[in-house]
């Protein structure tokens, strides 16, 4: 078991390939694992059930995942000003939670769509993660991760799609997609 | 909850960066959070404490993780007979287990290392994954995936490296590598 990271760093998953938020919640599983504390925040994605969130509770209070959207999908062109103060709120929440520094890895899901998207600003993402407390690990994950983000991180993978089955027509199936 | 897939597919996770494993079990997890069953066999790993182990515990039975390896590094070039031997076992337990379809999804970590070192060989890989149980979901991981093996998955991502904070000296850290 560890007491708390040394060093914590920046990880951040993007591209168009799965995995992403998959491989957060398994870093997370892997981290609970070892007795630390998880918090996910997820931009825009609300009110829709996932598999996590049971798991989450179930370990409860050392994971939390906080869903910080609506169910429908954003307007990447014009976003739905609710969607922005969404995003906005959910992203102080975020720097609080950070700050804070009582969870050793706060995990910042789809942020890079949120910045991408114009809901929330790259100008106030950057400092958040310039002054995160030094035990803290941050993960992001999302496609279009900004090549600003893409510099300060220390750990940057790019989920590649080579083959899916959304191209024959199956659909995002229970139990594996959500 | 659902009781069932109506139709597992094949997913490969390849690549150098990182997240393959990961990604692996928060699918597991997704799964877990949903009613399903998942069984997770690593080829190369034994005897190592990883955090995921802890997890496989406390959703015992319905999850398990069979380590099939040992400790030491597997040499790539002259494998040693032990660790053949421990691979083409793991190898028959997997095929066991998948054609019991007891389990809704099955992990072959690593395998596509497994097969790249020659500890097994791809033509007895091939016939397990053709010959599933229809409802049996299958995660293979694992750098260098064969292209046969791509061929037959249903969805193949690539973890590619960006950056790498290995590359700054930084060591594998309990709690987020293991």
């Amino acid at each position: 078991m560890v007491e708390r990271l040394n060093r914590g760093l920046i990880q951040v998953y993007t591209g168009d390939g799965k995995g992403k938020t998959t491989a957060a919640i398994g870093l997370a599983m892997r981290a609970l694992g070892n007795g630390l504390k998880v918090y996910m925040i997820q931009f825009m994605k609300g009110q829709i059930f996932y598999g996590e969130l049971k798991i989450a509770q179930d370990y409860s209070p050392d994971f939390v995942i906080k869903q910080c959207g609506r169910p429908d999908f954003v307007n990447p062109v014009n976003p739905d000003p609710v969607d922005v103060k969404l995003a906005e709120d959910a992203l102080k929440h975020a720097e609080g939670v950070i700050k804070e520094g009582k969870y050793d890895i706060v995990i910042l899901d789809e942020i890079n769509v949120a910045v991408k998207f114009g809901l929330i600003k790259l100008e106030n993402v950057l400092p958040i993660l310039k002054n995160k407390p030094e035990h803290v690990e941050l993960v992001l994950t999302g496609r279009y991760a900004a090549p600003e983000i893409i510099e300060i991180a220390d750990l940057v993978t790019e989920m590649r799609l080579i083959k899916h089955y959304y191209d024959r027509g199956v659909q995002a199936r229970k139990g594996i997609e959500r």
